[in-house]
């Protein structure tokens, strides 16, 4: 079985058919990624051009689905996309450089990027189950991890680490760049990863996910190697980013706006005294993509919805001291925030 | 001491300005890389723009450079791009909503895909040891992993173990999803690595590669996990690839066409046999992209120069049997080639 969104997106745009090229909205449309091919929906059906190295498995993929592999050959697709009056592509993920070819060609496009951005925010069972995949590894992989955290290791030996741990348990490759940093480190929410070693007493911070099945999870632990009794002012904040992301959790509920959504951890926060400490949004999308819509944050003015993904991150930095994250990828279930993650711990662990 | 491009393509252009803003040509023209940032080059110098974020590590990295960085103002920057008569930028690596905001800025924009391609294609020394350390990464890994395969570990297993060692000597990431192929899955040039299981006298074909530095490397070798005897038209076809591999070594000289130089191993294998299962080209150019020029296949035209970074990787794949592919990653010096793999072995190891 393949699940396709092609008829979904079709049905939200004022188009007589869409154009995708891109991997991911490939992968979206036709449930198939290929490194080189592209997908037509009309009113028929898909049609996925590809080329020779992928056209057996899609033919295998698809049998009995709305989709119909056929083997690339652009000019035909050409010829058949100008025949339509308007042809939906996203502007964003197409080059001007294959923009100017279709123009030239003749078709007439209109960009859809809203429309596919909001399509591709509420996910479906099949997608749903894809995410909590991702995240059982990402947890999995982060338990197996902590056993192994000696003084001495290197960020990036740890990052390492997690990661072979993530593969080992099936994931397809990671979210992005996992991030680890030691120390006041952590105060720097994109620390780039690097060779500073664990010392006794040191704060841990670890921004992470994998991808299953194009899909991706996000989840962020911050941790003591071992208590110096040096960590007061760490211990008192991060009980206040807990509250503030367990707030949450619970305070949040469909059909609120993104906005309303961040000023539950923000106001929180702020009432605590660490309103200029919390420096970016609550949260964002994840799919296909690890940013993506809605977006969560004090910008957010579209609704959250049942099915939508996304991720519930307050954290809390002081340059050269230290920082504080923790972070869940949640849904909303009924109207209720419902979070993926279900192994590992938030309260504060001591190594 | 940061490595910039910007002079070199400003040279090659017939523009006022260069403007970038993908990742890769991003680094390419400052040696700075960020996930939000652009770039405009113009005689004065070149201007990275960025956001708070990165903009303390990059004043830091550029002092003493022709780079100013300076923080991230979207309208200004228009406005200053509108100034000149003639912007060059990469239609291919351009979104069209992102050609669109400039054009609607009144930026006057001309396409340097070529210039472009053309620069990166010929490498300066600090680039070549990006890459050298890169292949060296790589094959420190595989020799590593070599003694670690065992009878029943799955494809995927194998591939993590590689690319947790690539990161432990301090790879940035892959260079692609790793491919392992076991047994018949090898006559597959884009197999996905997958659960099956390896058993005694199994082929193995592994086509990996890391990043350092933003610089890629590419390595594919094929090897038997011990020898079941059954192995007579796989050692045969073995040595053919081995020795159209090492011809390309021996024969090719600065001043080829990339056609010319496919040719070699094109026209060996066609002698021995092997024409119709030598199914794709024998290379690609390698550098901040695993793919790009110079083309090194029948369809390439442009000559081959000193300091261009491609592959060597001729191929036989026979459907349902076995395939073989020995591929280094190589570059042209003093017109000779020179392969940055000296670690590994081509001959067939058999484990």
């Amino acid at each position: 079985m393949v699940y396709t969104n092609g008829k979904k997106v079709l049905g939200l745009v004022d188009c007589d058919a869409v154009y995708v090229s891109c991997e991911f909205l490939l992968r979206y449309i036709t449930g198939f990624e290929a490194e080189n091919g592209f997908a037509v929906v009309d009113e028929t059906g898909t049609t996925l051009y590809t080329d020779k190295r992928y056209i057996e498995a899609a033919e295998k993929l698809f049998q009995g689905s709305d989709v119909t592999p056929v083997l690339y050959k652009r000019d035909e697709a050409l010829k058949r996309l100008a025949a339509y009056n308007r042809v939906g592509i996203s502007y964003k993920q197409t080059s001007h450089s294959e923009y100017e070819t279709l123009a030239q060609a003749g078709v007439k496009t209109v960009d859809i990027d809203k429309e596919l951005a909001q399509a591709m925010s509420v996910k479906n069972e099949w997608e749903l189950s894809c995410i909590q995949k991702a995240c059982e590894i990402a947890e999995e992989a982060f338990l197996a991890l902590l056993p192994e955290i000696k003084e001495g290791m290197t960020e990036t030996e740890v990052a390492a680490l997690l990661e072979y741990g993530m593969r080992k348990l099936g994931a397809q490759g990671l979210a992005f760049p996992t991030i680890v940093a030691f120390g006041a480190h952590a105060a720097v929410p994109h620390h780039e990863t690097g060779m500073t070693k664990l010392r006794f007493g040191d704060e841990i911070l670890i921004d992470f996910g994998c991808r299953v099945d194009g899909y991706y999870s996000d989840i962020t632990r911050t941790f003591l190697f071992g208590d110096d009794g040096k960590h007061d002012e760490f211990k008192k904040a991060y009980q206040a980013v807990l509250t503030a992301h367990e707030l949450v959790k619970e305070k949040l509920v469909g059909g609120m706006t993104g906005k309303e959504a961040d000023a539950i951890a923000r106001e929180y926060l702020k009432s605590a005294g660490y309103g200029d400490q919390f420096t970016h949004s609550l949260g964002h999308g994840i799919g296909l993509n690890v940013h993506e819509s809605p977006s969560v944050s004090p910008m957010g003015e579209s609704e959250l919805k049942d099915g939508m993904v996304f991720s519930d991150e307050p954290g809390v930095y002081f340059a050269g001291e230290f920082g504080i994250r923790i972070e869940d990828t949640i849904t909303l279930q009924n109207g209720k925030v419902k979070s993926f993650m279900s192994k590992t711990d938030r309260n504060l662990i001591i190594l």
